[in-house]
């Protein structure tokens, strides 16, 4: 049993974000499913990145973003992910670091290039990501710090590094450390494309070494092939410890042994980007959670962190998350 | 004389900002001066960017905005200017010929990187630079694109470049073709700094080669060492055909003979960031004078463009200009 030095801490795909606006027509052409993310190759993603506008880059990533997010709220927060030695990738390490959170994966000196995602952003602030894993789907067990692991209140795993076999295998390896030192395991399922990919070794890691889920509607029903929200919630109840399901403007559920959380979402001004508003819902729940705090008040920080971060253009809040903080929740 | 096929041709460095929120405390601990630029080499640009928060990283460059904004009023831009092979530089070629400029310089196979340019944006959204001018600052009379000049109503160059002997050089060539071939030269003094490290030869360049000047309030003072702006404004007056001088929020003035227009700022929303607003002023401005419309017309656009640009964090406007004109001035 390590002592908790650490909040929490992530592991997930270590990405540069491109976000370009973009309408219908663009999803359409580019055979694009609006909402979800796609997988491509350096070569499309250089192809696609040809015929879009003028992009703004900011550093990404599902389970960095969660945890650039718990820094910023002022959580002690690590993050393990792997970048190459390029621009992006410098770009990648510095602003995990920049808001406080440790990050000390050693930089790829050869093979792909830092993995980047091509973010379309609609009229109606829905964003439709294409993404290049690159040097980011390598990641290796022998890449973890498992002292790291083992220091954390809880780790936190996207569902988007399933697509790789080692990142699997190190996903497995570094929830039994954390379990064995006393923590706990959450995990995104981050997107129902990724869920339709991995269900039945999804299910199993949700039974065998998950604690806390986050999963939004289009998730949770695709996980259990269900009929309805209600019934994928119903599904769900009792395979890990707390439930936390995202329904865009209808706000979240949580879910804990027979409890039912409903929790209303925060509008803090005109929506922009969904970009970033599950990684950032996860960020606030576990912020909360890391504090001992009860589960209406995990539900609406994380409401609040997401409703900030869909305001603006990218998935790090530009804005103080503590002040806001401190202004709704205080 | 060359058929006019293009209506503006820039030459300028070409750079990647780097925006980053920042106090007043961060400008005084870095010794910068708010509202200049200042030149830093790549290792002092290693130990600012460590030091600095998360960034957003967006294609910059003074009289590359400036043409990209052209390009986006509908108008026909070319630009030139020297970036790197790496990944910096994909991005600034991408997003200068996404909105549909040509852009035809080869990136540099060996030497310095790609031009950066962190720029710390205070909470009274003003914008202090430090530019790693890396790359650009190497620019040849040889990599000129004479043809390109040749087809240009109007040859834009900003003053930024003076800082290099190879640019200086570049620049006189250039301007010598473009008035050979029936265009007019059209320069931006670029920043207070850079024209005190090079008063006396600015002072000639405008007298020999330029029709049309760009400057801002400290910037046309510091050029004639005026006392006020009205002296430094009748000091310029007959120098070039027209010189256009921004004063903020106070509007501009165009001078051309002995005429006087005072043109008002547009307010469009919350000020949030007055990168690129000189350079989007300059864009307006041109874009209209190319179209043969009348000053008061020209700074009007001008105005316009400077005024969306400082409602959005980032040098390269986000909103479409064209419905913006079509409804403000249509």
């Amino acid at each position: 049993m390590c002592p908790k030095t650490l909040d929490v801490v992530g592991i997930g795909n270590a990405i540069v974000d491109v976000l370009v606006r973009a309408d219908d027509d663009a999803i359409d052409n580019h055979q694009l499913t609006k909402g979800t993310m796609a997988l491509i190759d350096e070569q499309q993603a250089e192809a696609l990145y040809a015929s879009l506008g003028p992009g703004l880059e900011t550093s990404g990533g599902s389970a960095a973003n969660t945890l650039a997010g718990i820094a910023q709220l002022g959580g002690r927060a690590g993050f393990i992910g792997r970048v190459r030695d390029d621009q992006l990738g410098a770009i990648f390490s510095h602003d995990i670091k920049a808001v406080g959170a440790r990050y000390q994966t050693p930089p790829a000196t050869s093979g792909p290039s830092t993995a980047r995602c091509l973010i379309l952003v609609t009229p109606d602030a829905q964003r439709t990501m294409c993404t290049y894993l690159g040097a980011s789907v390598l990641l290796h067990p022998d890449d973890l710090d498992l002292e790291m692991v083992a220091q954390a209140k809880v780790l936190y795993l996207e569902g988007y590094l399933w697509d790789s076999d080692d990142a699997k295998a190190a996903f497995i390896a570094a929830a039994k450390v954390a379990r064995a030192n006393g923590g706990e395991v959450a995990l995104s399922l981050s997107d129902a494309f990724c869920v339709e990919r991995h269900r039945d070794s999804f299910q199993e890691l949700v039974d065998g070494h998950v604690d806390i889920l986050f999963a939004n509607e289009m998730e949770i029903t695709s996980l259990y092939k269900a009929n309805s929200f209600e019934e994928a919630a119903e599904q769900v109840r009792g395979r890990c410890k707390v439930a936390a399901l995202t329904r865009s403007e209808q706000g979240s559920v949580i879910l804990n042994g027979s409890g039912t959380h409903p929790i209303d979402p925060f509008q803090l001004g005109q929506l922009v980007d969904t970009t970033g508003a599950g990684d950032l819902y996860a960020a606030g729940f576990l912020h909360a959670y890391c504090q001992g705090q009860a589960m209406e008040s995990c539900g609406r920080l994380g409401s609040l962190c997401a409703g900030q971060v869909v305001t603006q253009l990218g998935p790090r809040p530009q804005a103080d998350l503590r002040a806001l903080q401190a202004q709704h929740l205080g």
